[in-house]
C-alpha cells in the first residue's frame, strides 16, 4: 500500500524555466488524495531557500519540509563529523556552508560547480584530498539536461575523475544515496516498502530507489529520459510512464 | 639477458627545468655500454619536435627514433581508424593532428590539457561521445608533479570522467599500454622478455611495463615518487633504487 511519494524536480515538474504540461495539477491531485510527498532533487546549483523561491515562481507552492537537497545533507554531514568544507561546488551554494570554518578535519565537498569546474578549482580539491580530507559527493550523476536540451556532463563525472585520482571512493550523499531516499520516507512516516519514487533519470532515481528498498519506482520518459533508458540499468522501473501526469494515474489507481 | 632499455623522461631524467643530478652521465653510460635504448613518456603538453629541442637545451642529445610519445601513437591510431580527432589536448599538442579533418568518423582524445580543462570543454568532448565518436587516451596517469613541487591531477582522472559519464573505457594509448611498451621494445629488436624499464610511476611505468610482458622494471624515487609507492600496485618492482643513476648501475650489473 503506497503511503508516501518521492518526486524528482528537472526533468518531471520542469524544464529550464517550464513548468511541463500537467505538472502542477498532478501534483495536487496527490495533494488531494491526501498522499504525503517530498521532492528529492540532486540539482545542486541553488540553495534550498532559491530552490522554493523559484518553485513558487513556477507555480508550485511547497513547504521547506516537503523538499530535500543534497546541500542540507551535506551541511548535516560536515556538522556530524566535525568538518569544514573544501568547496567544488556552484557559487550560488556556498551559502549552505557559513560557519562551518576551522573545525578539526576537512572534507572536499564535490556538487555541480558548472563552470567553476576548472582545472585549478579541480587541482586545488585534489590537493586536499592528498592532505587527508574526506570525499564527498552532493550527487554522482553522469549527465543532465541542459538549458539548451543537450545532455552535458554532471557532477558524478568529476567525483569520479578525484575518486581515479586518489583512489578510493566518495561518500555520495544525494540520489541513489540510500540514506537520502530513507530519510525523505522517514520525514513523513512512510517505510521504504511503501513508497514510490518517480524520476527522470533510471540510474539515480529510479534503480537506485529499487536498490535502497524502495517499494516502486517510475520512470518518467521527459526530461532527460533516452530511448532504452529503462533496461540500461539494474534494476529496471517498476513502470515506464509518459509524465508526471501518466505517473500519478499510475499511483492513484494502486490506491483503489 | 637484457637487450634494450626504456627510460621515462619526467621525475627521472628531469624534473621541472633542470637535470636531475647524474641523468646525462647515467644515459651515456647505456650508450657506452652499447645498450640501445628508447625514452618512452606520457608527455602530453608538448609535440615530439618540440620535446627533442628542449632535451636537446637540456644537455640531453638523442634521435627522433629514440623518442616515443603518446601523440604519435595517437597519430597513428587515428590515420589507422580513418578517424578526425575532436581534441582535448593542450594547444601546444594541436600540431600533431594537422590533416586529419573530414575523415569518416570522430575520436575524442584526451591528454594533459592543463588549463584547457574548462567545463565548456570537457563538456564539448562528452557531447561527441553522446554523438557517437571514439574516446582515446594518450595517457591514463592520475599524477604528475607539478612545476610548484606538489602532485597535481593528470589526464587520466579526465578520461575517468568521461569514461564514467558515457559508461565505457577509453582506448589508452601511452603508457601503461602493452601495445606502446612492445612498439618501443620491437624498434630496437628487443623481445619483451629482454627488456628492462625505469620510471617514476609506480602504477604506469612500473607495474605497466611488467603486465606488458617486460622482463623487468625498476622504480626510481625521485620525480612523482611517494613513500610506499612501492607496494602500492601489482606486480610490484622488480627493484626499487634512488635514481637513474643507481637504476643504471643495476642495469649494468645484469651484464656483466
Amino acid at each position: 500500500m503506497i503511503s508516501g511519494v518521492l518526486l524528482d524536480l528537472a526533468g518531471v515538474v520542469y524544464e529550464g524555466d517550464h513548468v511541463l504540461p500537467g505538472a502542477i495539477d498532478a501534483v495536487a491531485r496527490l495533494h488531494a488524495a491526501g498522499l504525503p510527498l517530498r521532492f528529492v532533487t540532486n540539482t545542486t546549483t541553488k540553495t534550498k531557500q532559491a530552490l522554493l523561491t523559484r518553485l513558487s515562481g513556477l507555480g508550485l507552492e511547497i513547504t521547506g519540509d516537503e523538499l530535500f537537497t543534497p546541500g542540507q545533507a551535506a551541511r548535516a554531514w560536515l556538522d556530524a563529523h566535525d568538518a569544514s568544507p573544501v568547496l567544488l561546488v556552484h557559487p550560488n551554494l556556498e551559502g549552505e556552508f557559513q560557519g562551518t570554518a576551522g573545525r578539526t578535519k576537512d572534507a572536499v565537498v564535490v556538487g555541480d560547480a558548472g563552470k567553476a569546474f576548472t582545472y585549478e578549482n579541480i587541482n586545488h580539491a585534489f590537493r586536499a584530498l592528498v592532505d587527508g580530507a574526506e570525499l564527498v559527493a552532493l550527487a554522482k550523476n553522469r549527465t543532465f539536461k541542459a538549458d539548451d536540451g543537450k545532455l552535458s556532463l554532471d557532477a558524478g563525472a568529476f567525483v569520479a575523475a578525484l575518486e581515479y585520482a586518489i583512489g578510493k571512493e566518495a561518500a555520495v550523499l544525494g540520489k541513489p544515496s540510500a540514506a537520502f531516499f530513507e530519510s525523505a520516507l522517514a520525514s513523513m512516516d512512510c517505510t521504504p516498502q511503501d513508497g514510490v519514487m518517480v524520476g527522470d533519470d533510471a540510474e539515480a532515481d529510479v534503480a537506485g530507489a529499487l536498490k535502497a528498498g524502495v517499494g516502486s519506482a517510475l520512470l518518467v520518459r521527459t526530461g532527460k529520459y533516452r530511448d532504452g533508458d529503462e533496461t540500461r540499468f539494474e534494476p529496471h522501473p517498476t513502470e515506464t510512464v509518459a509524465n508526471l501526469p501518466a505517473a500519478v494515474q499510475w499511483v492513484l489507481a494502486q490506491l483503489s
